[in-house]
């Protein structure tokens, strides 16, 4: 089966259209919180159009001896979280939507600190059957672009990116 | 003066050449810190050639009225910080080496959790009077590319990625 390449300008794109979403749908977050490492990319490009400052979380599926684990654990957590999210509105962003186990566990920690509101936000969302559920919290999920259940490659994981864009070509004339 | 439009494209072969030199070096990091917002991008990039974890920092240079200070304010740090960076090697990552305020504020900082090593890798070095000094505590020192004292405008701040690209290539031809 075809994998999806997309170029650091596909997600650029992507990430402006997702931000302009936000806008026309009325809601104005106060902070940007982005799960690494995945969502680094898309959150600092989401920044440049919603202007709002970005918190960094972490969660791994690996243990501290990097055996791999069923369930998420946190790397990196908010500090002082109870001020930095009480009352705000939170944008959650991450790369992509596939189980959805990693957006339930991040929305389910984050709702502990009495946010005024969650809204997610991914670059893909895989049509598929889920593992996780988004929270009945959350009013609002943006999806930049619902695709197949495929495997994605993005340019930022490239050992080669001229390689890398060449596919992303192919696959486009396809 | 001509800005510096640099594509995502060029960013990653920088970061990739900053793995590279990172490696040949003989340094192995343990941990990745990227400086947020501008370091996330780089950060991210240079994880896929040292297959790292990343830690993300914030620091502003606004308070919390949103007014402009001279000094540097952490608006995420890490948290129990101790134990995760006691004895370790730090690669502590940003975009750019502009004034060098921003670079020695978080060495110093990370200085005192006693990491083995703290190694520093930027995007681009401005050649110019520098503000703050690198601590001499810090052996390593990788800069992707050494530049002129010109604004550089990124490929994440670009509100057109379209014409951010051909402004690149135009900077190209010149």
């Amino acid at each position: 089966m075809e994998k999806y390449h997309f170029t650091y300008d596909d997600i650029h794109h992507t990430a402006k259209d997702i931000s302009d979403r936000v806008t026309a749908s009325g809601y104005e977050p106060d902070v940007i919180v982005a799960i690494g490492s995945g969502g680094f990319i898309p959150a600092r490009i989401i920044r440049t159009f919603l202007a709002k400052p970005i918190l960094a979380v972490g969660v791994a599926y690996y243990d501290q001896e990097d055996n791999p684990t069923e369930e998420p654990r946190k790397v990196q957590w908010i500090e002082e979280a109870e001020r930095k999210l009480h009352g705000k509105r939170i944008l959650l962003v991450d790369e992509i939507d596939d189980s959805r186990s990693t957006l339930e566990y991040c929305i389910r920690e984050l709702l502990r600190h009495h946010p005024a509101e969650i809204a997610v936000a991914v670059l893909h969302n895989k049509e598929k059957e889920k593992k996780g559920a988004i929270p009945s919290e959350v009013k609002r999920y943006y999806a930049g672009r619902d695709i197949e259940d495929r495997w994605v490659v993005y340019p930022w994981d490239a050992q080669d990116i001229d390689a890398h864009n060449a596919e992303a070509g192919r696959g486009r004339k396809a």
